[in-house]
């Protein structure tokens, strides 16, 4: 653990995220305080042992974490830091390009601001899936500006690692991409596999087994958040999207030409799927199991 | 029971889902005996428990149960009548139209064959995932011919019946559009995301969590058998694949015009994908439990 390791911290949004991140910093010896625009949120944030509400009496925080949704964290943020509420700020939003630079537009304080996105399993709409192990062994990826100062990023880094997380360093375009191919695409796909569900018969639906539900499980997220973070991304998911189309019309193509070498073509490629699989299960977190028992030192 | 149980049978064709029916009629009392190609893989069923190596000695058996590839069941299923194995015979081919179109065209014996699916969890290779309780509480799809008689279909009903499956009559081409839909659309879609991931670097893969991880789980079964299944349900899967697509189409159209009502359409599919997930969560059974522990009266 670095010495820049914050001794206060508060926390601005107690949904899943934020409330998550407290019980860890509380967890770990910080003293956590909570704001959140519906008090409500702060006062069950609170009876979980995550913290205690912010009041404008204390001083400024070492560290503050801005967990609102995407298009929420830019005003939040600017808020926070003309009220003076810390010394160095982050923010856990699903996307890093936009933000970033908004908050640049904005003139929000660039050198206590370092943007940030843990990556944990998906949501559980409000505080239910809350944990302080939620981001243990997982990703948590830190964009910091080129001008970032040593001591904000320190500050950042043991905020990451009291959540027992792994630190990846990006800049924001290349996290965009790389959450638009394992994040955002699987959930449009899954969503438009889903709603083709929404006026099947039982006389259907009876039939499906894993294949199915594996396919749509991401779809059961929290559609309102889900759209406002693909509308954060929309270039980099409009891209990864497109891919998928170009795939998926190859494959009709061969099916409705019903050549004798369709076996063959379709072979080519569900082999190269069965490689992709391999590369992911062997790479990857199992499911089921992320955010929760993997070691930390993966 | 009806009394159409059957005392004996033949299994043709020793893979997972031979030696599954082969172990439950052998825990149902049947007296079974084994057919492949490959003795060794009738070595490795029997010595599993499932029953004992066919041989030409003994009188036409009560039922005949061709389990082999889709490709080969017609084949199959004609050497087997014609060598008299047994009086009544059902398949497990995961499509339906090719296989009783072809059977009726190839002149096997039509009175005494009704074409059958049991659908149970995707096979894992060989005959590792072989269970008696296979097909327990899942639904096993019968596709009788208009002049299919009643005796024939009472044997096959009591198969699905000591399997612990549930019988669902349907038309093929009904049948074929049905597993389009929850099972080989699923596949390809899973399949073509995973060969997106075959040539991708670890520091990708690394940010991979469940909603991942479920998207492409279809994409580790066999593609030999896989592609085999779908080039015979070629029409209607290509035809799901088109659906997809266009759906797919529509999001990133939204996506790429990046207009401020961008979330609002989004969310109104993701809500509709959300609907269709709950949908199918009501009605399916979950990941996980398919073909093993469901009460078999569902």
């Amino acid at each position: 653990m670095t010495t820049a390791v914050p001794r206060t911290a508060v926390i601005v949004g107690c949904g899943v995220t934020g409330t998550s991140v407290a019980l860890a910093l509380t967890a770990g010896g910080v003293e956590v305080t909570l704001v959140d625009r519906d008090p409500e949120a702060v006062t069950e944030a609170a009876a979980l042992g995550s913290g205690t509400p912010w009041t404008a009496a204390g001083p400024p925080a070492d560290l503050v974490v801005v967990a609102t949704p995407p298009s929420e964290v830019v005003d939040a943020l600017h808020t926070a830091q003309a009220r003076g509420l810390g010394h160095v700020y982050t923010d856990t939003a699903g996307t890093k390009e936009i933000v970033s630079a908004e908050a640049e537009l904005r003139g929000c304080d660039l050198k206590g601001y370092v943007p940030g996105h843990p990556l944990a399993g998906p949501d559980a709409p409000g505080r239910a899936g809350a944990d302080a192990t939620r981001f243990a062994g997982r990703p948590w990826v830190l964009c910091p500006y080129e001008t970032t100062p040593a001591w904000a990023l320190e500050t950042v880094a043991a905020l990451v690692e009291l959540c027992g997380a792994v630190r990846l360093d990006m800049t924001p375009d290349a996290h965009d991409r790389a959450v638009a191919a394992v994040l955002h695409l699987p959930y449009v796909v899954a969503a438009v596999l889903a709603a083709n569900l929404a006026g099947a018969g039982p006389e259907l639906l009876r039939l499906a087994g894993d294949e199915l539900s594996s396919a749509v499980a991401a779809a059961g997220a929290d559609p309102v958040l889900g759209s406002d973070l693909l509308a954060h991304n929309a270039g980099p998911v409009a891209d990864a999207v497109d891919r998928t189309v170009a795939g998926l019309r190859a494959v009709a193509r061969t099916l409705h030409a019903g050549d004798d070498t369709v076996p063959v073509e379709l072979g080519l490629l569900l082999e190269l799927g069965a490689r992709g699989h391999r590369a992911l299960a062997e790479e990857a977190p199992r499911p089921g199991t992320a955010g929760r028992d993997l070691p930390g030192d993966r």
